[in-house]
């Protein structure tokens, strides 16, 4: 078995040790004679596993009392219509921040159900920035603005928080989740598909003001509904357990093994630094995005000769480093660096990236 | 190690051959130097995955090639909502059998979206069994009928398919797809909660028949419509990739390791009946339900004193029988037989059973 270096944007790299302890506990999770997947999710022992999950992730991004956490399905793409079912029934209009793919799908998905007003867009600037606080202009009857932290295909990521006075900010963190320390007290809802920095996919984190959860429309599906998933424990059906299960790993492996936020706050800054660093020391590679909104979880750059592109992809993936093609509608590449990307991998393809240039510079 | 016998109602068993694969495979898959919670859903090895999973599946229940197999995620609470959503946009209302827990509660949702019609239902006779089928009035204007073909809690099973003409006729096999051969042809759309017969819960799986695709109401959500689902191929967003791949390692020993549906067929009702057997030899056991609807995949019983229920849960928990605890809405024991719990487990189960009844009877 050797593991390589995989820099996916998602699903992504899990760190090794969650990985390693997951297969040990496989076919029998201590010693209960059968695997988590097999587990009555109104069993103690998963209750257990559940609790201990929701109090590292509280503890980890230090979760105010009044917010409720929720392990839901459906990813990102759902919470795109669970936002607006849930904080449209007293009225008002969704804002929305539109800085890259994944903002253009929330607007979209709102337009279909509701109708939405882009307070601000990036599209003058080919979203290469986002928009300055004074370009912000919200509806008169803003039921939430809603934007989404770090554009995972883009790699274009807020270096502010939207100040919105009492209006809800909702925001789309599924690539940056838990990348460093954040004031949740800031937000009205906060989501993140989990496939990037929590676990494998098919989990979907919500993080909730509890005062939000009086405002879904009359006919929200109740599968949709987060007061119905708050006031279940998120069991109102069965939850996706292994996956919940996973995500518990992964947040004691951040806070038990790796020191919590601050610590991977400071180690992301780092291995990030360094990939830029190297773009940006060589007119062989080059990002778009300027420099304060590059993203630290997603790096895209291209090569000044595009017809290298292939060799590049070729002879990274023969030295053991996978998975960086950029997104087919953004094209170039893209080096995903989250939480479970270890720095030894960003100075590996760092090496490869001079030694590349060095033969066909 | 030890595996014990699991007769959980879901999350259920799983074959021990898939978790042992699962288990070898989880830190590389197959010399990728990746798991596959770490693959990109877009990768070639993801793909083949994918598609061997649909593959098996197909020929497992002989599918049709008008029918699409959509792997989706929410559960079949997430279908209540998602049958009305596809199935009222050319207008008519839901019609609907009651015959237990399930099927209360996709009438409950298709009420909350839609209004609903109950065609028949078994609330007269205590759900210990299903209407005839002399019994099922539709109305003159129904979009589709749906049913639970096996109730999960009350261990009520139809034994019969309802003959309803051109009305599409959807299924919650939930708790029996895969349990014996299947004709597909019969039904508008099967849907199927991965955590009984199929795989780790979070993946459901739906079976539509492709001239019901356009029939989505337009105020559906992006991820709910079949229809999109189907011509993204399920990747519509990202997929529940781990659980996909399980439930493919599933469908693979069904075809492979155990010969088909067929074979599980007669698997499944050698099990049921051994332990039908050995509740009916007693009058310290009995079974409310009626014998043609006894469902085989899930067995409740109650002890005539049903002040040794602990005292018989405990002692069947010492013996590495875990999980006969009866839903809490009924009470009583309920043993789940499905495909994964082997024929020796039900044989340990009906020795302790008497033995326990030698004890204390």
């Amino acid at each position: 078995m050797t593991r390589k270096f995989n820099f996916c944007a998602g699903p992504a790299a899990l760190p090794d040790p969650v990985l390693e302890r997951a297969r040990d506990e496989l076919l029998d999770y201590q010693g209960h004679g059968l695997s988590v997947m097999e587990m009555s999710h109104r069993s103690g022992a998963f209750a257990e596993i559940a609790a201990r999950a929701e109090r590292d992730l509280r503890a980890l991004l230090a979760v105010p009392d009044n917010y409720r956490v929720l392990f839901m399905q459906g990813g990102a793409s759902s919470q795109f219509a669970m936002v607006p079912y849930n904080l449209l029934g007293t009225g008002g209009t969704p804002n929305y921040l539109y800085t890259g793919i994944w903002g253009k799908k929330a607007v979209a998905e709102a337009r279909h159900l509701a109708g939405a007003h882009v307070a601000a867009s990036s599209e003058a600037n080919g979203f290469t920035a986002v928009p300055r606080p004074e370009d912000i202009v919200l509806s008169s009857d803003a039921a939430y603005l809603h934007y989404t932290a770090n554009e995972t295909i883009g790699g274009l990521a807020f270096d502010y928080i939207p100040e919105v006075g009492d209006v809800p900010l909702v925001c789309d963190m599924s690539s940056s989740i838990l990348s460093g320390p954040l004031d949740v007290s800031r937000f009205g809802v906060i989501y993140a598909g989990a496939q990037k920095n929590i676990g494998p996919a098919g989990l979907t984190l919500v993080i909730v003001r509890d005062d939000l959860l009086e405002r879904a429309l009359p006919n929200t599906p109740t599968m949709f509904n987060y007061r119905v998933m708050a006031e279940n424990g998120s069991m109102f059906n069965t939850p996706p357990t292994y996956a919940w299960y996973l995500a518990g790993l992964v947040f004691d492996w951040l806070r038990h093994d790796m020191g919590g936020l601050e610590a991977m706050d400071r180690l992301n800054a780092r291995k990030s630094e360094k990939l830029y660093a190297a773009i940006d020391a060589s007119d062989f590679y080059s990002s778009p995005i300027a420099m304060p909104n590059r993203s630290r979880m997603n790096v895209p750059f291209v090569l000044a000769d595009a017809s290298l592109n292939d060799a590049f992809l070729n002879d990274a993936e023969a030295a053991g480093l996978l998975n960086l093609k950029g997104h087919r509608s953004v094209g170039g590449m893209r080096a995903s660096l989250y939480n479970a990307v270890p720095e030894a991998a960003v100075d590996v393809l760092v090496d490869f990236m001079r030694e590349f240039e060095r033969r066909h510079g």
